[in-house]
């Protein structure tokens, strides 16, 4: 028996055959198209699934059940998409819809950054961990957290909205309305910010060379310019890291997870990121003089874990 | 049959016995004169409990448990108070002493803040809420949390440290090492000090008068100015309420709890204070347009929450 995994994304559609031990059989994804609305991306969902079990000779009676990891509030009760704004969604009946449309009785669902950090705490980074909490590092901080084998985000399924804890009261204007919130410092997008802003007072700095100009800047610029000697970036980077182990330390002491694990591009910088983080945290979290420390890792699933997440659901 | 429930605090240690509704039938209390060491504090539970039984005409083969409320990382798991530094407490088989020196076979333990969240969320204001977070404004800033009835407190039970999430990074030193905890700014002792500098730099402010000197001030002093028109003091207010409202926020977007109860001495101003901080929060958390929002209220077991969570603990 296998599970049908979905991974519902702003840029792609990725669908996944899993077996029971949550290994990807096969995978296949189609471009999303949001902007077409959410009933013409529902058919191509559905289309997708369909050609993905018959390229592997597998029918919709071989899977136990359905799974998708949408992007928004994702009612996993009921099966509807209550808010989504990147694909747009206001009490989208979603699992019904795909149900429907592939003839599967049972569909589950959750929240992208949910079903990640599920499939991180089930096969990936965190596996076996009581408590796991993933941390995801893009154009905002996601965040989820897997209790006990088990989702946990709050009685109106809107929690582990880790990214929007203020950490500097008054600070960046956030996209969700307050000020200061983590993802404005920790994200990619906040991360460029620094950089530019930096190189806007730094006009010898080697970012300049090495980006190309302003429009260029990406997550990667600061580092390599530490990296090369440069003092303006290595003060950007010194910054980022601060601001990362601040809210790193923040949901430490709220959760103390066995394994705290942390994916998105800006990772790909591995040790270079992942040693100072741990020094700044194993000297400030509350528990330090504990026995027992969370475990900070990177994840390890990378862009599966959406598909393997939301094949887990039903588990 | 009884449980018999224990809150081992630094004043006073209290112990009722309580029924299996988790109503206090009788209870007593001693100071704990935590500065003669753990072991003579522990004659004097073992005594405490033995004279409540006895006054009630019960014994010890009437409660089918002891629970603990104390100080500390608690490992339930153990029965051992891994650390505390305010009852000096090492790696302390507390609940193996107080087994041994009252002839009872179960006693459970656990943290303070994380037992009286468990009696709110059975008995008290989050009754039935299918996840609960306390906080208490005291000297610190404490938090308990209660998801599906159970205390979560993180693997190595130190975690729920909610008063320890920085919200100004580099901001006022925390006694935990740290600089912009939460606690320095939304504890009584927080207030305190808030109320403290304002009064420096304001010298006509009615709040000399009102607490008869800086050495004086307490929780109450911004609050009763700002009520008689003082505008000094209502600036106290308005920023101790603001800060509040950050720390509140943040735990709302991290728990969507069903409820987040708030208890300690600074709830007593009631409406005063918890009208303004609704509409923050409601303004402000990032489900803010989800039909379920997270109600805030006044813990209601206020003392009693210890015994009644201590007792609650073998359920």
């Amino acid at each position: 028996m296998y599970y049908l995994g979905i991974d519902l994304g702003g840029t792609n559609i990725a669908a996944g055959i899993v077996d029971e031990k949550l290994n990807i059989v096969a995978k296949a994804s189609v471009p999303t198209g949001a902007q077409r609305g959410i009933d013409v991306v529902m058919d191509d969902m559905a289309a997708l699934c369909k050609k993905l079990l018959a390229d592997n000779n597998l029918t919709i009676a071989d899977m136990a059940y359905a799974g998708i990891a949408s992007p928004g509030t994702c009612n996993s009760a009921t099966g509807v998409v209550e808010f989504s704004n990147n694909i747009v969604m206001y009490n989208y009946p979603i699992a019904k819809v795909l149900s429907e449309k592939l003839g599967i009785e049972k569909v589950y669902i959750d929240n992208d950054a949910n079903s990640a950090a599920l499939a991180e705490a089930l096969v990936g980074s965190a596996k076996g961990a009581s408590c796991a909490v993933m941390i995801t590092l893009g154009t905002g901080v996601g965040g989820g957290i897997v209790i006990d084998g088990k989702i946990y985000s709050g009685f109106n399924h809107a929690g582990a909205e880790l990214g929007h804890i203020v950490i500097e009261k008054d600070g960046r204007q956030c996209t969700c309305g307050r000020r200061g919130c983590w993802e404005t410092y920790s994200s990619a997008t906040g991360l460029i910010n620094m950089t530019k802003e930096k190189m806007a007072e730094a006009k010898d700095s080697l970012m300049w060379e090495l980006c190309g100009g302003i429009d260029t800047v990406s997550g990667k610029t600061a580092f390599q310019a530490k990296r090369k000697g440069d003092k303006a970036g290595a003060e950007v980077v010194d910054m980022y890291v601060s601001y990362l182990a601040c809210g790193l330390t923040n949901v430490i002491n709220v959760f103390q997870p066995e394994v705290l694990c942390i994916g998105g591009g800006v990772c790909n910088e591995g040790e270079y990121l992942m040693a100072p983080l741990r020094e700044i945290v194993g000297k400030e979290n509350f528990a330090r003089n504990s026995d027992k420390q969370t475990t900070i890792t990177r994840a390890t699933l990378g862009n599966d874990a959406g598909i393997i997440g939301a094949a887990a659901l039903g588990l």
